[in-house]
Formats: C-alpha cells, structure tokens, sequence
C-alpha cells in the first residue's frame, strides 16, 4: 500500500473534521500531497464514506492531475479542486473543504469575512477572501476543477500568499482551507469556523468593516508565524 | 401485527426526530405508507407518547383516508395532513413532521427559504415554499386536514415536484417533509434545519434573495439526483 | 418533616431548571403551595444552595405571607414574589424563576414576545406579557415583593388569565411562570426558553409583530386545554 | 516548589477555562498573586501547553515585574499584560484572559456592554468598559504590556473601580476578568460570556442603550455586594 504515514495523516484529518462538526453527514473532505518523488501523489477520502468506519485502506491516491494510481473506491467528487489547488499553490500539503455552518455562511453571504480581531490575524493575515462566482460556461465546462480556479484567481488578482491566508469562501458554496500539512489544514478550518461565528456577532452589533488597524494586525500575525515568533514553546 | 417492517421503519424514524434534536417534548411525528397492496396502509406515531419508551406496537395502523385499522392508541394529532398528503402526492412513501428550531423560525416568518448555496441545492430545487395561512373557515372545518390541503394547494400553484422539493413550510406552524421512504423523510427534516440555520445567517450578513444562479443549482441537484449522479459509491 | 410530597415535587422542579439549562450557576428557584389546610404552606428553595446537592430536607417552609414555619437555611431571596403570587393568583400551584437566556433577552429588552406561531398558542394564549419598570420608590420600600406587584398590576390592567398565560417577563430581569403544580411550572418555563428562541429569529426574519390569526391562536389553545382537547392519551 | 497552593488554585483556574468552554484552542490564560510577602508573586499559566495535561509543576513564577523566579517552561505571551493589572489594581488577586465567543465579538465591534438586566447589575456595576485601540506606537514599543495600560487608562478616565467592574474589553481583541482570587476571576469570565450573550440578543431586539435604571442597578449590586447582602446562607 503506497504512502501509509500520509493516509494515516490524510484519515486523521477527515475523523477530525467529524469530531470538530465542521461538516454534517458526509459533507467535507480532506487530502494531503506527498511531493517528495518525481511524480506527486495525493492521497484523498473516498466519496460518501461515513468517516466513523474510513480506514486507511479506503483512502484514494491519485497523480496530481488526479489519475488513479492505488484505490478501489471512488476518490471525493472534489477531486478536481484539490488537484488543482496542489498544481497552482506548490507550497501547500493538506487541503480540507468542510461545509462548516458560520464560514459557510458568510460564503452563501458572498462577503469576505473582515479581520475585526487579534485571533482573526493570528492565523488570517487579513480579510477572508471570497471567490467570483463560477459563470454559467465554467460550470457546464468543468464545475469541480473550475471551483479550483476561481480560488487561484482570487488570490492571483491580489497577490494574495496562500499560507499567509490559508483559506478562501467559495461564494453561494462553502470554505477551502489549506495548510503545509494535512493536520495544518484541519487546524485552520476549524479556526476559520470559529472566527466566522465571532465576526458574523461583531458584525450584527455594527464592526466596522475595516477591522482591526494594519499595524495590528502585523504584530499577530508576526508573532505566530516571523522569524521572532514568541508564541508557545520552542 | 400488521406491517412490522414498515412499523420498524417509521418507529426508527421518530426517534430520529428526536435523536437529532428535532423537536422538543413529543410535538412531532413520523409516518410510513405501504401502497403495495389494494387498500395502501400508513403507520404513524401514536400522540402524545414519549420517543424513548416507544415500541412498534404502539405505532398506529390506519387506511389513506385515515380510518384506523390496527392499534389501542390514538393516532398522532397530525393523522389527517399525513393522509391527505399521501393522497395527494402518490410518489412519496414516508411523512415527517418536526418543530426543528430554526426552520420553524422561518415558517413563523412566513418567508420561504431562498436557495443561497450548493448544500440547499443538493436536496432542494429552489426555494422551500411557504403555504398560506389558512383561513378562518378552513381552520373550523378541518383544521389538519386543511393543513395538508394548504400545503397541496401551494405546490399546485407553482406546479412543483414534491420529490425535487421534499418539504414545506406551514405559515405560522412548522415544516413538513417526506421522501420516498420514512428514512428519507427524516434525512430531509434534518437537512431542513440545517441549510435554515445557514441561510438564516447569511440572510442577517446581507445575502441576496435571489440566491446562486440557476444553472449552479441545477448543477448541484443534478449531481445528486440526475441520471448520472456522481456524488457517492455507486 | 412538613409536606414531604410537596417538598420532593417542589426539589425536582429546581433540579429541572437545572437539567435543562435554564438557569446557570444559582440564578432560578422553584417552588409550590399546599392550599388544602387551613393555613396554606408554601415549599421554595433555599438561597445560594448547589442544585446538585440539594435534598428535601434542605427546602424552606413558609406560610402564604412568608413567615418561617420550617427549615435551617435562609429561603430564597425571591420569596417574598412567589407569596404575593400566591396571594393573588389563588389558582396557581407552582412557580418558577429563571434567567434562561432568550426569554431573559426579551425581558431585558422589554419587549413581549408576539405569538407568532402554533407551539405559542398551545402553551400561551397570546403574546407573553412584560411588566413596567419598577419604580425607585417600590424599589427602595421592597423590591422582591413588588417585583410581585408588577407582575399582578400588569395581569390586572388587561385582564389576563394567570393559567392562560402561565408566565410573564419582568423589565430588565427575567422570566417567571407558573402552573398548577411545580412541575408545570417548570414545562412552562422551558417551553417559554423555546417559544422565545423561536421568536427571536422569526423577528430577525421580519415576522409580523402582530403573529398568527387569533382563529389560529384560539383553535390551538382549546385543542390542549379546551373541554374537548385532542392532544394525548386520555 | 514554590506558593503550592497558589499554583492548584492556578491550574484549576485554567482548566475552568477549558472545561467551561471560554477558550478554543489553548487561548486563554489565568494568572495568580501573592501579595503577602516582601517580594509580590504571580503564579501564571506557561505558553501553549495543552490544559489537559497541566500540571502545577508546568506553572511559571515571577515577580510583580515579570522576572522569572521558578519555572522551566516560557510564560504565556500575555504575562505583561497581568503583571502590569497586578501592579496598578493593588486590590485584585487573580486575573483571566479568554476568547469566550460572545464577550469577544463585543470587543471585536468596539462596543461596551450595557447593562440591560439585573444578572449584570449583580456582577459588574455598570456597562463593562471597552478600551481605546492601541496606537502604533503602542505596538511598536510593547504590545503587551501596553494591552495592560490601555486598561489601566480607561479605568482612571472614569475613574472606575476595579472590583466594582470586575473586567473589560480590550477593543479588537478579547476579555479580560479579575477578583480576589484566581476563582473569582474565573467565575467573572463566565458571568461575562453569560451577559454578552444576553445583551447580544437584546441589543438585537431593540433595547435601549442606556439599560436598566441606576437605582435598579444599585440595588442588585448591593444586595451581593454591600455590606447588606441578603444573597446565599451567609
């Protein structure tokens, strides 16, 4: 069986994304990528698979343009999201979609979640962005790796670093959130969840949309994630 | 006993209500029709009793017209829409009826659920109707009876597909919502919920009425529902 | 020991509010009234006392003006407006107080909460009434028992009936409800935490203020407690 | 080891963070000191160590001016922040920080909150305060310890009391709490959470800002409070 340290990774992010309630049913799914070989390899969950009974075994490994390389089942219908987001952001290593209630939200809302608050730039150097709408072409053409294009679209126009904001709203859809692992991504999904429940509150009781000052938010996000990061134990 | 398999069905399916937290105290009720025979059967929850203790044979066994056929308690206070609903919709085999909280917040606002997001659109084909009050007259003359005859009345109107649409909101009560069978009607009951509470939000955070564009949700609903639905091991 | 009955009913109804959820840490008390001797004894909490240690033993006897006839610990601080209920409502047998938190939001707003749909009307036989402020004069002479005051003032100007609407908010406090036994008062009090929960998001949604029909709003309240109620097993 | 007992009442004040749900994650921290010899010490959490496994062991000790005195493990990132609290509110004896949802989305919108009911009366006198937003340079030259000035700042402006409003909101941020000990400060930061949420949904429902009357409010205060308190078995 290929890449056992990654499918226990790759499974361990889909149970946590059921423990946490990022997703009801079976909505939601996670991936990592291994890219240490010539050819990279992703491994994903399995389409419809309740995630109490997923074993490592039912985990799918496709090529980075999704080709079947080891697997029975059939890998995620999002598939062709997550190859393309590991094609275009090659820092990334782990990508969770859940359907999340507040960030999912805020996503239906179409509005980028604002950075009213420190923990918001611990994690989110700015605003959560949300994506275009796909046109009615993209989703006839190809719905699943064009939702995969809107997003590096959104971050193309404004440059946008995907670590540095390591998550995006797919608009009328749900959040994509990615890390440099598996279990980074989980991680910030759930963070993303808790600051969308946080901002959709502060928002009701009248936040000004332009949140917290720049020089804030550079502080946060540098203490977490500088060169000078003073945060936890090192 | 008549029916035992269908009485397990519709048993398993009010204790769902309740598992899920769908509906406090008792208010709340689940049915099951067989149609194979020449007289169609439905079994439903006897009022007023506690889910916990509830066993098969306290389920109520009447005809389509509500007259009873099999049980020493008194059928749910509902009886009469379940019936006229089955009359009515002969696609459908299973009924529920929840006082879930935040759909039935929608129905006291008497507004119909815009269709903001692919979840939404994944079991509902647009909006989720609201009916119109019922009037003096038809609450003195049958008041649950009318109750279904509103609900009928409203997808008359717009010549809507109760399977594409499996649920309803009453103006001023609460939802209904049915499938194919009784576990299907209470899978729905719960998506209600939860795609009211997203919506419910996103609506408070500025979320256009008009929801994500019709190709995006015929889209969704065809990927789960069309011909060649790709969603889940086949 | 007095009312051994009375005091069980009367400590499971605290124990209640607890196991509900309705009043965190000691906020809330409970408690009943015998009627039937010639000196009506009222059975309340004791001030400041862990639900979850509380015994019979540990429950305050008074008679109907609050004076002490059994009991070591000091009575709850809101006794004397359990007794001046008692006084004037003399159909009532039960009382609970909570701070349960969205009927404590719509008294802390002092808005009555509209009767905006059915699960209203089969408790609430009309929108659930709040009281005036207290003045700084009934404030400064006594505030627990006017507290009471307003309450009947409130049931006086418009004539409502205590056992139809079996609650009430007071301004900038909380809820109190009642029954004819402690252990309905405590049903109201969590169907009161519901049906207000309920409305807040129906508000948000722009319901009307002025709820459902009162055709509607009378067919539900006479079909549960009406002379021909349908509702149950009888 | 040094100030044991201090250490427990520390370690329990954390994990009360945790277990009441106050903090996701590991954000959040609670503080001790003792004031009794020549030399003050502060008792506080280490960085970005699970609670779960805590031990009093894992605590950090320093004097008033944050000099490590006993400890293997780095402070948490805020210790400037309480060591300052501790140096310019003499009468206070334990502090805690958290992200609880409700306080922080106040804080995120800027906002103090009004005091709209009596439960709030009871615990802080007044609208909880919300600080200034600090400058750049503020940032610049000591973030954290500065957190602890803008506090501190807004305190003498009004020239309130520290134990009479027992915490405040640090603008886009979060929550801090104190009381005598590191119990009571714990026990703050769950009243707050508590207030928050009521005022939340009553600032939703259209109360008025300026709340309750002073009167009101003085006699909550005073009843658990003055040297009159009638609340509990004293």
């Amino acid at each position: 069986m290929l890449l056992p340290s990654l499918r226990e990774q790759v499974l361990h992010a889909n149970q946590e994304i059921a423990r946490r309630g990022l997703a009801p049913h079976t909505f939601g799914n996670a991936s990592g990528i291994d890219r240490s070989g010539d050819r990279p390899l992703v491994v994903i969950k399995p389409s419809g698979v309740d995630y109490a009974t997923m074993t490592p075994a039912d985990l799918v490994v496709t090529d980075i343009d999704g080709n079947l390389v080891e697997g029975s089942l059939r890998p995620s219908s999002d598939l062709d999201t997550h190859t393309l987001l590991y094609r275009e952001f090659p820092q990334i290593g782990g990508i969770v979609h859940t359907h999340s209630e507040f960030a999912t939200s805020w996503a239906q809302a179409g509005r980028p979640i604002p950075c009213l608050g420190t923990t918001h730039a611990d994690y989110f150097h700015g605003p959560v962005p949300v994506t275009d709408p796909l046109s009615a072409d993209e989703v006839e053409e190809a719905y699943v790796r064009n939702t995969g294009a809107v997003i590096v679209r959104r971050f193309r126009r404004d440059n946008l670093d995907p670590l540095a904001l390591p998550g995006v709203l797919v608009a009328g859809h749900a959040p994509f959130t990615w890390g440099k692992t598996p279990a980074q991504a989980v991680e910030m999904a759930d963070v993303l969840e808790y600051i969308a429940r946080l901002a959709f509150r502060s928002v009701l009781l009248g936040a000004a949309e332009e949140g917290i000052p720049g020089y804030v938010r550079d502080h946060h996000y540098q203490r977490k994630h500088g060169p000078r990061a003073t945060y936890g134990q090192s």
